[in-house]
C-alpha cells in the first residue's frame, strides 16, 4: 500500500508538505496509520510543475525516502504551486526506477495506489489494449504505468473524466479485486479518484479548507492528522483541485462497475 | 535498532536462516517484534566463511533487504557453516555501503547493534585512540566500525575476551547511554556480548539446543519465534559458539562499568 | 557494446578470470580494445553454478563493475567450475537490474552482446511470439531478455542448437541490422555463437588450449591479450565448451539468414 | 581525473550547459579529451542557487551521469543563474554519495579536481587541523571534502582569497605531488583556481566572452570545443566570475609553494 499526495496553491517549497509536517508523506512512509503494510520503503517519487517549462520535473528513486539526501535538498530548494509525491510499497513489478511513481507523459504526471487483481494473468491482454506508440513508451512492468498509458490512449488530454471512466470500463475485472486510487495532474489542476470492484479502494482525502500556506491537497491520509479538516473522497467520484474549492463529480461508469459492492458514502459537501 | 545473527554448524544454504524461516532476519526487517523502530530498511549485509578462503566473503548494500534480488539468489546458492547477517536501521553515519555491517578486517567480521551515546561529540577523541594503520582503514562514519577497529587494535586476534573488555573500558562513557550488542567471527567461532551503561543493551539470544538443521545461532530475536528454545544473553557476558554447546563467561570489566545499572539476570544455564 | 565471458574447467575463484588477469573482464570494462564504445559502465552481472544447487547463483547490479566492493568480495570467495560474466553498455532498455545480464530461467543463464535492429518498432511483434507463461516471466525491456525467452520457448532445454536456430529464423530481420553474439549455460556446458544480418556480429573468441588454471573460456576478447591463444568464432557457428576441446558446428539456419553478407572465415581448426 | 564547471549569468536551464552542448559535461564524462582516465563514471553532482533560498540545492549520485534519468529531468526543469556541476572519477575514498562533489556548507558549494599526494598517509594529520565543529561535519573520506572544510575553517566566508591561500600553505606537501584545481561558489559568484606542487594541476578554463546564452563559465575543458574562446587559467591564480568580465588575481602563497616547478604561463588577458 503506497501513500501519495497532490498539492495545488501558492508556490511553496516542496518540503512544506513532503518532508516537514507532523504527518508529512515522509512521516507516513515510516508509520502509515491506515496502510495495510507498515513499511513504504520501495521507492519514492515526485513530479512538479515549474513556470515556463511544459513538462513536469520528475525525480524517482528506489531508495527508501527517509534515507535520501538528494530528496531532502530538492524538497528544500524547489518551489512549486502544483506537484505530486508518492511513496511506494511494491505490489507488482520489481524495485526499479521504471516502476516508481509518478509516471509522466507530456504534461501529465500520474500516481496510483492499489492494484489490479490478478495482474500477472491479465497483463498481456491489458497491454494488448495499448496503441503501438504508447506500448513503445512503456518502460516498466507495473499495472500502474499501464493504467496511466491506457488513460492517455483514451484521451486524457482531451477529456479527462471520460478517459478515466472509459479506461475503468475497458479493463473489466479480474478474478481478484481491482482497487484503484489515483492522483494525477496536467500542469493546470490536480485530479483524483477512487474506484474498486469490491468497495475497498485505498483511501483518499481532500483538504476541506486551505492549508496553513493557503493551498489545498489531495492525500492518502490527512496531512495534519486532523480528520475533521479533510473530506474522505467517496468511490467512483472524481475530485478536481485547481486552487479554489475542490469540485467533486460522479465518474460516468457502467452500472456493472458501481452498483453492488460500493459501500462508501454517496453525499459529500466540500468546504 | 538493527537485527543481526550469527550461525555456526553444518554448512547450510544461507537462506535457511537469513530469508526463509517464519521469523527469519528478513521477516524481522519488516516486523521486528522487539525493535525500537518498526523499520530496518537502511541496509543489509552478511559475511560468510568458505572452505579454502582465508577472509570472509562480504556482501553489503543500502537497499532494504526485502527488495534485493541479489540477496535472494546469494542466500539460495551460498552454503556456509559459519556466517553473520545484519539488517540496519541507521543511527549514526549516513546510508552508504561503508556504513553497513558486517565490517571486516583480515579474518574477522563484525556486527553491532546499539549506539555509543553522544557519538558526534565523542567521535574525534575515540578515533584518536586508533593506531595510524587502522585509522587509515576506516572507511565510514559509524560508531560501529570504530568499535570494531578499536577491538582489532586491542588484540582481537590474540585474545578476544581481553580485547573486548579493554575496548569497553577504553571508550569510557558519554553523557548519553552507551548500548552495545555485538556478534562477530574470526572464521572459527562466533562471539557475542551485550554491554550498556544503563542496563539497556539491545537483546541477544543464543539457541538452547540445535536448530532443525543441526547448527546453533546467536540472534537479536528467537529465530523460530519460540522464546523457550533460546537463552537471553545477560549483559557483560561473552558467548562463544563453535559448533557445540555455547560457552558463556563474564567479561572482565572494571567495576565502574558494570555495577549499578545492570538489571539483567546474572545466572544462566545453557542447554 | 558489451563484454562477456563463459568459463568451464576446474573450479576456480571467479576473480581469476573476472577481476584479476591483465585483460580481465573488469579491465575490459574500462578499456575495451575492440569495443564500439569505450565505456561499459551500465551494469555488471555474473551467473555461476555451485555443487548441489540446481539453479545458478545470479548477481547483477547497475553500478559500474569497477566501483562495486561486493563484486570484488564475491569474486574472491566464490569458486566455480562453470560461470558467465557480463559488463553492460546499454543499447535498449534503461539502466536497471532487470535489464542486466545474465538473465536466468531454471538451470539456464544467458548473456547477449549486440542488438536487434530497430527493436523499438519490432518489440511488440517479437514479444507476441512468447507463450503466456514466458511472457509473464519477462521482467525488463531488453531485446536480450526477449531473445533468451524465445530460445526457452523453442526448446533450449531439449535441443539447444535447434532452439537457437529456430529462434534466429523466427525473429526475421528488422530494417536496421541484427547483430547477435551470445554466451549461455545450462549448468553442464557453455554454449556460444555469433550471428548477424550484415556480417558484423560482435566478436567472440574461444581459448585454443587450456588457460593457466586448466580451464577454457569463451570471451568477447582474448583474456590474456594474446590473439594467438584464441580462435575467433566465425558467424553462424555454435561453440560448445564442456571441459575438453571446444566443439564447433554450423548453426542450421535458412539460407536467407546466412548467405550474402557473411564475411567471416568459414574454416576453423580448434586446438 | 574529474570534470567540472561553474556557470554565472542569466538564469538558464541547467541542461543548456550540463547535458546538451556538443561538449557538455555529460559528453565529457564519456570522452574527456584531456583527462588522464578515459572514464568518469564514479558519480555526478551539481549545486545550484535559487531565488529566495539561502543554501544551494545539491544533487549527487554514484550512478554514472549518463544513465541517470533523474539528472536529465532535473537539468531540464531547474533554471539557475549560478551553479556548479561535477563528474567524478574516484581517486581517494570509495564510491558513495558522501564522496561525490559538490560538497556544501551553508551558502558554499565546492568542487575539486586532482588529489593530495600520499593522502592515505597524510589524512590523519590533515584532519587534525580541523576544528571540532567542522570535523563533526565531515561525512566522507575524500581529500576534496577535507580541503573544503579547511577553507571554511580558514575563513572562506570572510575573505575567500586569503582562506584559500592559507589552506594551501597549511597543508604543506606530501611525498607525492599535490594537484589541486577547484571551482566553488558562495551564491554570489564563482571562484576557481589551480595549484600544484609539480606544475601539473588539472586544467581549468574560463570563457573569454559570453556564451551563447549570455553567461560565462569556468570549466575543465572548453565547453564548445573551441579553445580560442577560452582562457587557460594559470596556476596559482584565482578567477572570480560574477556576471561580468572574469577577474584574475595571483594567490598570495609562500614562495616555497610557487617558485620552481610552475610551468604555466603567467600573463593572461581576459576578454
Amino acid at each position: 500500500m503506497c501513500r501519495m499526495l497532490g498539492y495545488a496553491g501558492p508556490p511553496i517549497a516542496l518540503e512544506r508538505i513532503v518532508t516537514r509536517p507532523r504527518h508529512s508523506l515522509l512521516e507516513q512512509a515510516q508509520h502509515a496509520d491506515e496502510a495495510k503494510l507498515a513499511v513504504n520503503g520501495d521507492g519514492f517519487g515526485m513530479a512538479w510543475y515549474a513556470d515556463g517549462v511544459d513538462e513536469p520535473g520528475v525525480y524517482r528513486d528506489v531508495m527508501p525516502a527517509w534515507s535520501d539526501s538528494n530528496l531532502t535538498s530538492l524538497c528544500r530548494v524547489i518551489h512549486s504551486g502544483l506537484f505530486l509525491a508518492h511513496v511506494r510499497a511494491g505490489t507488482t513489478g520489481g524495485t526499479s526506477r521504471a516502476n516508481c511513481h509518478p509516471f509522466s507523459h507530456g504534461r501529465w504526471s500520474f500516481c496510483h495506489n492499489g492494484q489490479l487483481g490478478d495482474f500477472g494473468a491479465r497483463r498481456r491482454v491489458l497491454e494488448g489494449l495499448l496503441p503501438d506508440d504508447l506500448f513503445a513508451r512503456r518502460q516498466g512492468a507495473t499495472d500502474s504505468e499501464l493504467l496511466f498509458l491506457l488513460m492517455i490512449a483514451n484521451g486524457l488530454n482531451r477529456d479527462a473524466p471520460t478517459a478515466i471512466a472509459e479506461t475503468l470500463a475497458m479493463i473489466g475485472q479480474g478474478q481478484a479485486p481491482d482497487r484503484i486510487t489515483c492522483v494525477m495532474s496536467d500542469g493546470a489542476r490536480i485530479l483524483g479518484f477512487r474506484h474498486a470492484s469490491d468497495g475497498r479502494a485505498p483511501t483518499l482525502y481532500v483538504s476541506r479548507g486551505t492549508l496553513d500556506h493557503g493551498g489545498r491537497a489531495l492525500a492518502s491520509e490527512p496531512l495534519d492528522g486532523v480528520p475533521a479538516n479533510w473530506i474522505a473522497v467517496p468511490e467512483n467520484t472524481l475530485v478536481t483541485l485547481a486552487g479554489g474549492v475542490p469540485a467533486l463529480s460522479a465518474l460516468d461508469l457502467p452500472a456493472a462497475l458501481t452498483a453492488p459492492t460500493d459501500r462508501s458514502p454517496r453525499q459529500v459537501s466540500p468546504n
